[in-house]
């Protein structure tokens, strides 16, 4: 089996087998009082300080939520917008377009960042960010077409128009993949995921500055003082520190053979003569988004799958919606959008891929040829 | 090792190891295009419909969360306030009395229903509950003392005031332990939890009838029907399904177990004069709340600590909380308060009893001599 979707979830490290006995036989609830429970509890606290650390964020607090989803909206409505502006960048994740949509229609003013090849530029930011905006809200690396954006130069204008807009990156695909350091960054806000760096699914967190307000959407018991109540999913936050620090220990490594599949992948593309468009320029070495006029995307994958061979369309996440904003955005014609898939990588499947490459240059060829007549 | 505080949490069954391992092995995100994501999909189709049949539901869906509290969160947030009231129970669980709270603070109009020692009487609904109510909140089985309300009855009284009334019930302490038949109930949405039952922690549910509205409090991929999004806790939902199975399948015999378990720690305290007053008259097999004056519970928690026996003070999902309403409601003194223990159960864990409660009685009468001199 070739898995080249991991921008959509991945396996979980054969190492959280031992942790789920361990969790298993330590059970307890972590509010409990009882000496056994109070050590459950101190190891989410230390999960916690382990996953600022890798993530160089010191500075601030994580608050362990169930997806990165709900981290994101929990950012996205810890701010007060009232005669003030949110914006967010046009090709977000779902999770923070979405959210942005549902505060749109509640009367905030809300407003999209354009994306070029290179990611947002600091004029979109000058254009669309005032003294009057609350919130700005980024991808660190699109999910879809993995271009990446210069979070600490982007940062540092916003900053500047008004040092009191809270930024908020979203980081589910930059994590453990290119280098995060919250701190030279300078944002306020970070939302991560742990199934994507094989972690389990269910876990998420929001990493937030300190003196940076943020408000629950879920209340309750008061667990994660108070910003996120229900039950703490034990299992899943220990996981989560495992991958966290088994992935941020090997960033530059993983990313030089991750670069290297993408780049056998290419050059099956290229040697297979296929007529394509890479979308993005400066993109992780994790995600290949590619957009071939006259292909279906998802007659790809189906194609694919009977080779053991797994990709993806668009984000997995939102592969129910039919448009594509991110492309949209980079200029693809709808041909083009619906031609589109994302191949993604992982260090931890390290595939030779020279014989998949050509599979997947000879189907797209058949698939075109087929559909074009 | 003798666990006494199965309201609080429990011990996940042995058999969703296997579960894990197949999770594990089918790591795929059940929202991709390809053949093995399709089946990890149709699997979470497949506990869904399994669930809502073990609760009597059929008509009606459940959506998947990532806590109880996150489900109770959705059910009061589902509902416009606007020009309407909201009616809870003055003990609920902090989920559901939190979030009244801040609805309260909100500007809604939000009534409190108190309890009597077999839980919240017609007369009590007649009395709060008015054509302008939007939705009632009620437990199923108060967590604390473990009193059952007459669900049926209540739902029955309250439709009578106004039919487009949306009753919620928390069944997180009720289903598994006493029978559930959601249609039978009449009621329009239904709480629960998979940790209190012997599945994971991280995955909760709200059951919701045909044709009652539920919205979002989580923006983003859309996953579940666009009510919940984030990506699914497979493994969680999955380890949901099991436990359900199995509880539901063995309720009165379950219960019978408990019934004998509870019974032998009140022999117990009997047979060693110990001067307690239990805390609710028709109450659940698996709750056993009690006060006693001059008792400092968490002194008790930590003695018993000692001889491997675990309980709890108050509900330990608000243990960090000083206050108790529950006991407050039921007219216990800041004193009997204070020396309040819940003692629960499960029929997973088979213990003959007899020696520990005679630990626990007689651990009760030394605290209570200490402390009062």
């Amino acid at each position: 089996m070739y898995f080249l979707d991991n921008a959509s979830t991945t396996k979980p490290f054969d190492e959280i087998k031992d942790l789920y006995d361990e969790c298993a036989q330590n059970f307890y609830n972590p509010s409990a009082l009882y000496d056994k429970a109070v050590l459950v509890r101190k190891k989410i606290e230390t999960a916690r300080k382990n996953i600022c650390k890798y993530i160089g964020g010191e500075e601030g607090t994580l608050y362990f939520t169930a997806s990165a989803t709900e981290a994101n909206n929990m950012a996205i409505s810890s701010v007060k917008y009232h005669s003030k502006e949110l914006v967010v960048s046009a090709l977000e994740h779902p999770a923070v377009y979405e959210v942005a949509k549902s505060f749109q229609n509640a009367g905030v003013s809300v407003k999209f960042l354009d994306y070029t090849s290179n990611g947002i530029t600091i004029e979109e930011i000058k254009s669309k960010v005032t003294k009057n905006t609350a919130l700005v809200s980024m991808m660190h690396v699109s999910n879809e077409t993995g271009i990446i954006n210069d979070i600490k130069l982007l940062t540092k204008e916003i900053k500047k128009i008004n040092p009191k807009i809270i930024v908020h990156v979203d980081g589910v695909q930059a994590f453990g993949k290119i280098p995060v350091d919250l701190m030279d960054l300078g944002v306020d806000m970070y939302t991560l995921s742990a199934h994507k760096i094989h972690g389990l699914k269910g876990v998420g967190a929001l990493w937030v500055k300190n003196h940076v307000n943020v408000a629950p959407i879920i209340y309750g018991g008061g667990q994660e003082s108070g910003v996120r109540s229900g039950t703490e999913n034990v299992l899943g936050i220990l996981a989560f520190e495992l991958a966290a620090k088994k992935v941020s220990s090997d960033v530059f490594k993983n990313a030089e053979i991750a670069r290297k599949q993408k780049q056998t992948i290419i050059d099956g593309l290229n040697k297979n003569n296929v007529k394509y468009v890479i979308n993005g320029d400066s993109c992780s070495p994790y995600i290949l988004s590619i957009s071939v006029d006259g292909l279906r995307g998802e007659v790809l994958v189906h194609s694919l799958e009977k080779y053991g061979i797994y990709i993806a369309t668009g984000s997995a996440c939102s592969s129910k919606k039919t448009e594509n904003r991110a492309l949209e955005n980079l200029g693809r014609t709808p041909s083009q959008i619906k031609g589109s898939i994302r191949i993604s990588f992982s260090a931890y499947n390290n595939y030779d891929l020279t014989e998949v490459a050509d599979i997947i240059a000879k189907e797209i060829n058949k698939i075109v040829k087929t559909i074009k007549g």
